[in-house]
């Protein structure tokens, strides 16, 4: 098996990326794989945040996992800094070889390094595959997460 | 009642945040009011990013509720861009005058003139009463919030 890479993600990648956040229950309705010109103007934001490192893991050629994390300084628990995983995808012919793991493990240990004591994301309840995963990793379900849509 | 004002938190505010934060059934055992070195610096971090916005609510010259919202640029939902809330804290002797509302209305509105489609949240699942008045708000619970601490 050829080597994981996880790198940022480039406009090349966008219709890899765009077509994993389509291939899901719930992206299937949110997403336009067809119109790639939101996504691009997107990109451009992300890629302008220094805050923001949105990865794609690569093997033998094929953009197989994504995800976005995001630095946040904040005042509470004693001025910590705190960083978010959001948009997390792995292609579903690589579901269950580990590739999740690897990039969840990319994702706390490029956390630490960027200085965070705390690592969080919420999940979609009704992904309760998703949850186990999380919880074997070491995270702790202990907060509702609330949406506002605008 | 003198009217109420929104603004940018400074450094001269620490002293009453950081004594808002500790004064909470979670934060009391993990705040330092006594010492606000690492919030000192943790404020410069905050300031130093234009996508952070931590503000103040002040009354008659108190300060008394504070919040952080964080605009995220992002792929999913056709390049959405959301905000999250985090670090929201009312002054115990304000609680239940609206105040948390108008906060609250406040980050709601700055979000939607920051281009954001979608305002997320996590809660400790023990705050039940901030549960029920996110969802007075319009907030939905659909989501299961996930912390690791590094």
């Amino acid at each position: 098996m050829t080597d994981l890479s996880i790198r940022p993600a480039t406009a090349d990648d966008l219709p890899a990326i765009v077509a994993m956040l389509a291939d899901d229950p719930l992206g299937a309705t949110r997403e336009s794989p067809n119109d790639l010109t939101p996504y691009r103007t997107a990109l451009a934001r992300i890629v302008a945040d220094p805050h923001q490192h949105l990865v794609v893991a690569v093997r033998a050629g094929r953009t197989i996992g994504t995800l976005q994390l995001t630095l946040i300084p904040g005042l509470s628990r004693k001025g910590s800094t705190r960083t978010i995983i959001e948009g997390v995808r792995i292609h579903s012919d690589e579901r269950g070889t580990g590739l999740g793991t690897d990039l969840l493990q990319w994702a706390i240990d490029t956390s630490r390094d960027l200085g965070a004591d705390l690592v969080q994301l919420t999940s979609d309840a009704t992904r309760t595959d998703a949850h186990r995963f999380y919880e074997r990793l070491g995270f702790v379900a202990s907060h509702l997460g609330f949406k506002l849509a605008l």
